[in-house]
C-alpha cells in the first residue's frame, strides 16, 4: 500500500522535467500535492499537471519545506547548491544530475537492476547516466548469470540527450537544410544535421569524455561489479530522441547466443527485438515514448569465446531519465 | 613515365561510376580514350568528359574490345557476366564490386597498403568495400608496427553507401519533414532521416550481416593477416557521404598514444585531426568530397593493455571506391 507524498520538482521547465510531470501522471503516482521549483525566471508561471495549473516557485533554501520527495531535474551546480537545503527540509532528493552518483555515500539505482540499494540512502540517491542506464539494463540480466569483466561500447545518442536546446536546433537544421539555408551551431560545437559528432562531454581521462567514462564508473556501482573495464565512444547523431548502442561485452564464463536471448527476453524492462532475416532489431524511432530497453542484433564476439556482441535502444528522456527516477521515488513510497 | 590507355567504365551512369569519371579528370589519368559502358536503357545517351559528350556503349561481350583497363563500378551480377570478357578483350578488370574479393586468384588491393598485390594479378583486381578501406587505410600503419590481432568496430556509414537511390531517399525523407510529410521508404528498409538502422547487408554468418563480415575477411586478405579477428556492426546513419568507424584494435606488442598517433600522422592517405580539448575531430561534413582518411580520437582501450580506441572518417564514394580504384590502375600503368 502506498501512502500519499508532497513531490517537488527541480528544474520544472526543461525537458526532464517536463516528462516526469506526465509520467507522475502516467503512472498514477501518489501525489499528495505537486510543487514545481525553477528558477526566478519562471517563477509565478503556471504548469499543467493533472487538468490543473500549478505555480512554479522560485528555488531558494526554504523552497523544500514540506516535501516528502524531491525530483531533481537540473544541471550539477544547482543539484549541488540546493542538495543540502532539500536533506535539511527531511526530503528525499533523488537526483538526476552527475553530481552525486559516484559519492560512495549516495545510492546510484536503476530499480530493474540493483532496487535494493536505495536501503542505505541518507537523503539523496542518484539517477544514473541516461546512455549508462539504457545499456545497463540490456545487459543486466547477463551480467547476473556471469560477472561482465570488460564492455566495449559505442553509442548513438539523440539531440534530445542536450536538452531543449539540443532538440530544437536539430529541428531548426532541417529545416533549414529545406530552405537550402544553415543555422548558426548552438547547442552543438557543430552542425548535427546529416553529421555525426563523436564528442558528448568535455575531456576527463586519458582522452576518454566525460559522458564516456560514466558508463565505466557508473556501470561498475549500479552492477556492483568495481572490477568491470568499459572502452566506450559516445558520439552523438541526427536523431530527436532515443540512444542506440553498439556493445560488445565479455563475461567471466561464456554465455551462449541462444541462452542471452532467453535471458533479455524475460529480464525486467527489456524486449527483445532480434529477428535479421525479417529486418528486426531495435531503432530509435520506434523505440521513442516508451520505457522499455529494446535489445537485438545479439551474436557471438568474433574476438573472444567468451563475448558477445548486441545492439540496444530506449528512450533516454524517459527510462534514461524521467522515468527512472520516478520509479526510484516509486521505491520509497512503497 | 605512363603510358596512355584506353579506358572503360562498366557502369557509367551510378554514382561511383559518374565520380570515377570526375577522378580520371582531377588526377589527369593518361587516358587515350574513354568508353563509358551501360545497360541497354543507357546506351546512346552521352556522359561529359574532359569537356566533350562521350556517347554510352551498351554492355556486351564485344564492348571490352581494344580496352587496356575496365573500371567496375556495376553490381555482382554484372560483374560477374561481364568478368570474362573483359579478360579475354586483354584488359585489366579492376573491380569495384564484392563478386572476385575473396578469390585467392584475385588480388584486393588499397595502394596505401598492399600496391605490390597487383603484380600477381591474372586480368582481375577487386577494389575492397568502402568501411574496409577506411578502416584499414586508418589501421594499417599500425598493422605494420604490430600485427593486429583482433578489432571491435561500430560503423556510422552514409546514405550513398547505398548509391543515388539512398542518397535521393534521404533527402526526399528530409524534405517531406519540413513539410510535415513523409515518404514511404524504398532504398532503405524503414525511414533514415532522424533515425538509425542497425543493418546493412544480408545475413551471413552467425548472426552477422555481409556487410559486417568484410572488414573481417577482406581486411585479412589487405593486411596479410589472416588470423585477424573482426567483430563489426554495420549502422547506416543519416548522413549523406562520408562514413565513419568507431575502431577498437589489439595488437601483438603494445603501441602506446604517441606512438599511435605519430604512425598516423606520417602514414599514407591519412590525416591525423586529434585534439579533443579543442574539439578537433573527424566528422563526416568535413571529410567528404576528398580522398583522405580522417583519424581522431586516438586513446587507450581501457579494457586491453595492448589495445587502442579511435575514430576514423572518409569519403566512401571517392576513396571508399571509385579514387580507389583509379589508385590501383595507376600502379597499372606506372
Amino acid at each position: 500500500m502506498s501512502k500519499q507524498v508532497h513531490v517537488g520538482i527541480l528544474g520544472a521547465t526543461g525537458v526532464v522535467g517536463q516528462e516526469m510531470m506526465k509520467i507522475l501522471e502516467e503512472r498514477d503516482f501518489p501525489v499528495a500535492s505537486l510543487r514545481p521549483i525553477a528558477s526566478a525566471r519562471s517563477a509565478g508561471s503556471t504548469v499543467r499537471f493533472k487538468g490543473e495549473d500549478v505555480t512554479i516557485v522560485e528555488a531558494s533554501d526554504s523552497a523544500f519545506d514540506g516535501l516528502d520527495i524531491v525530483l531533481g531535474a537540473a544541471e550539477n551546480d544547482i543539484a549541488e547548491r540546493f542538495a543540502p537545503s532539500i536533506v535539511k527540509a527531511g526530503a528525499t532528493f533523488v537526483d538526476n544530475s552527475s553530481a552525486f552518483r559516484l559519492d560512495p555515500k549516495v545510492p546510484l539505482v536503476v530499480p530493474e537492476i540493483n532496487p535494493e540499494d536505495v536501503k542505505w540512502n541518507s537523503g539523496i540517491i542518484s539517477n544514473p547516466n541516461c546512455t549508462t542506464i539504457i545499456t545497463m539494463v540490456a545487459i543486466a540480466a547477463l551480467a547476473k548469470e556471469s560477472p561482465v569483466e570488460t564492455i566495449v561500447a559505442s553509442s548513438y545518442q539523440a539531440a534530445s540527450g542536450a536538452g531543449k536546446a539540443g532538440l530544437d536546433e536539430l529541428r531548426a537544421e532541417a529545416l533549414a537544410y529545406a530552405k537550402g539555408e544553415s543555422v548558426e551551431p548552438k547547442a552543438f560545437a557543430y552542425q548535427l544535421a546529416f553529421n555525426v559528432i563523436p564528442q558528448i562531454g568535455g575531456e576527463q581521462y586519458m582522452g576518454y569524455t566525460s559522458e564516456e567514462m560514466k558508463m565505466q564508473n557508473e556501470g561498475r556501482k549500479i552492477l556492483h561489479l568495481p572490477e568491470m573495464n568499459v572502452s566506450c565512444t559516445c558520439v552523438r547523431v541526427p536523431v530527436f530522441r532515443s540512444h542506440s548502442v553498439s556493445v560488445v561485452l565479455r563475461t567471466k564464463e561464456k554465455i551462449s547466443v541462444e541462452r542471452a536471448r532467453a535471458l533479455i527476453a524475460k529480464a525486467p524492462g527489456c524486449r527483445l527485438v532480434d529477428d535479421l532475416k525479417n529486418k528486426q532489431y531495435p531503432m530509435p524511432l520506434d523505440t521513442s515514448d516508451q520505457d522499455i530497453v529494446f535489445v537485438g542484433r545479439i551474436r557471438e564476439d568474433l574476438t573472444d569465446p567468451n563475448g558477445l556482441n548486441l545492439w540496444c535502444c530506449g528512450d533516454q528522456i524517459r527510462k534514461g531519465a524521467a522515468t527512472n527516477t520516478i520509479q526510484i521515488a516509486e521505491l520509497l513510497v512503497k
